[in-house]
């Protein structure tokens, strides 16, 4: 019988699972958060991913249980960990990406590189942060952040106010110094239970307003050290922090050649959607491997270069079918995913890949393709 | 809402079109034969595709029908299109994959090179033909033949008597001439039902026992001639037997350098299942684009050399998983796709694409990740 995998959450990561499941024999059951979410096909239920007896239904009927994100609480993931259900990742490695503070504790522990941060309960606190950092920072919210949201630029104590005000007793903000970097990157690493480990190319991020619009794959000018240093950053997380599954860690470059840590994230993540079309083995299909405690697939890139670029919002107009077929009409090439979601203001609702020799190219045709959906 | 493609047919070919339904947005439906086969995942429907009321309910819901075979009665493809239901490939072109005779007799028409061939009612019409061509040929039941079932070379007129007595009034055979060829090719194009046509590069199969074995894309040594030869016979039969969707046309190339066709096949085919991961745009996903009239995608290789392998059989001691994590292990780039389907001997299981610069390696990559299945 086929290995049978549960994936909690029904957004386009669980969707994007759906294609090498199909190719690599895998069973892919999905719970999903309401009907006609992304990962419809695949939904096996539909339910509230933080209600215990829900996830419990959900995974009687599978061998491994993953995941859309990262918000089931712990004390639901605990719960199925002492059931006998094998989770991956864990709680106790999940518990690094869904709390910033932990995060930064454990990567200060490891001594992987990563900006000043301190915790903070209250203005005062961040004013002494603010003092010793040339008067600014980057205030997070530990918890529930995602795109950008639960992230903000302050100058002043006085600016993360309403988010002191929120708090709970004993609880506290993040701030990191404002790092001066010259571009963002991204290292991806897969790990299995079993422990074998492999890693992507870094690659080059581009964000929008706190949205990745772009990816480059691998990450132009990247010398030798760069692509060492920052795999074995990949590595030491992923080894550290006991990952299992795909493994993605945002990275800052600085103009004085230092590489720091920004966030993490414990599953696919944007920055490899170009992997899909542009590796030898896609992160999704990794992740499965991975997860199943598969042996993992070769990770070199098929192409020179590879882009990736978001569909963001999406006509409003009723208009994709048509838009869709107009980016196809006119970029052969181009390779357009698509999401199976209603357009919305700054919601992801696809995005293409396209890969060959050429970079300047490669973008060209991914920018204008994905130009199409403006 | 998103366009519904309904596919008669629950075998790999249909699975296959899965994963590219799933980017592409289209709602892939599937009538499956029965429970538990390859593509049922995307099952909406069971029941005998020969049954016009079956087939009637399942379309109903559908916005445009196509195949994972070519054995739907003609009687039911007409109904449908009376319906006014879009089957693509429909009828007019189907006939010609369902009755060898009638393709023979069309590519006559078309002045398309093929084997000398004739209609032949008994024992005594066979053995003229044998006698006109060194007391050989080729002698094929003209429905219902796949795999090299239904062909038998003959080398004297009573070697297919026992087709012959099973003939209804007015029937006849196929015979063609026996052809020294030196190797075999297929030739992929995929036709929109608005015109548009794009062609593969033409593939070198190698078939054991009448099943394709193994595929090297594009065919070794393939010059100029042979290559634009080869992409007109495709061209000419899509257009001229008003093919939609995928159409391979089988071919032989002889030590005189002409290219005979041998069969055609109007769907995803064997000879193209290297395109999943060595083109730019697979065969799976253009079949679906060119039945949805959407605009076909780049068929450009994504590698020097992509080889296909068929896993053959299988294990038959429930091992299946095992030996794929086996071949998973030692081939780490070796992308393997699974049918769902039990193992029986001669049985077709999966498949192995592996693509790079070096044929030989190439190859011997495929071969040995395949041989982990014996």
């Amino acid at each position: 019988m086929a290995l049978r995998v549960g994936v909690i959450g029904g957004g386009q990561l669980a969707r994007m699972m759906i294609a090498p499941a199909v190719e690599l024999g895998l069973d892919l059951r999905v719970l999903a958060e309401g009907e006609g979410m992304s990962a419809g096909l695949a939904a096996t239920a539909v339910g509230d991913y933080r209600d215990l007896d829900v996830v419990r239904d959900f995974v009687k009927d599978v061998d491994v249980v993953t995941f859309d994100h990262e918000h089931v609480p712990q004390t639901v993931l605990r719960a199925l960990v002492a059931d006998g259900v094998a989770v991956h990742p864990g709680p106790d490695a999940l518990q690094f990406a869904q709390d910033k503070l932990v995060m930064r504790a454990k990567l200060a522990e490891l001594g992987v590189p990563q900006p000043d941060w301190a915790a903070v309960h209250d203005a005062s606190e961040l004013r002494a942060f603010l003092d010793e950092h040339e008067g600014a920072g980057v205030v997070k919210t530990p918890r529930g952040g995602y795109d950008g949201k639960g992230v903000r630029v302050v100058r002043s104590a006085d600016d993360a106010q309403d988010w002191f005000t929120a708090l709970a007793e004993g609880e506290a903000l993040l701030v990191e110094e404002l790092v001066p970097f010259v571009r963002e990157l991204a290292q991806q690493v897969a790990r299995r239970p079993s422990g074998q480990i492999v890693a992507y190319p870094v690659v080059e991020t581009v964000q929008r307003d706190g949205v990745c619009a772009e990816v480059i794959a691998p990450a132009p000018a990247a010398g030798d050290r760069l692509v060492q240093v920052a795999e074995g950053i990949g590595r030491s997380i992923a080894e550290g922090l006991g990952v299992t599954g795909m493994l993605a860690v945002e990275l800052f470059e600085t103009d004085d050649e230092r590489i720091l840590v920004n966030e993490l994230a414990m599953r696919p993540h944007n920055s490899g959607h170009w992997s899909q079309d542009g590796a030898v083995t896609g992160q999704f299909e990794q992740h499965l491997r991975a997860v199943a405690d598969l042996p993992l697939g070769d990770t070199a890139p098929r192409a020179r270069w590879s882009v990736m670029v978001n569909i963001l919002g999406g006509p409003q107009d009723g208009s994709l079918g048509q838009r869709f077929a107009g980016a196809m009409v006119e970029h052969p090439s181009a390779k357009i995913h698509t999401y199976g979601k209603d357009p919305r203001p700054g919601r992801k609702v696809g995005h293409v890949n396209v890969a060959g020799d050429d970079l300047d190219e490669a973008v060209y045709i991914a920018r204008a393709a994905a130009a199409h959906f403006d």
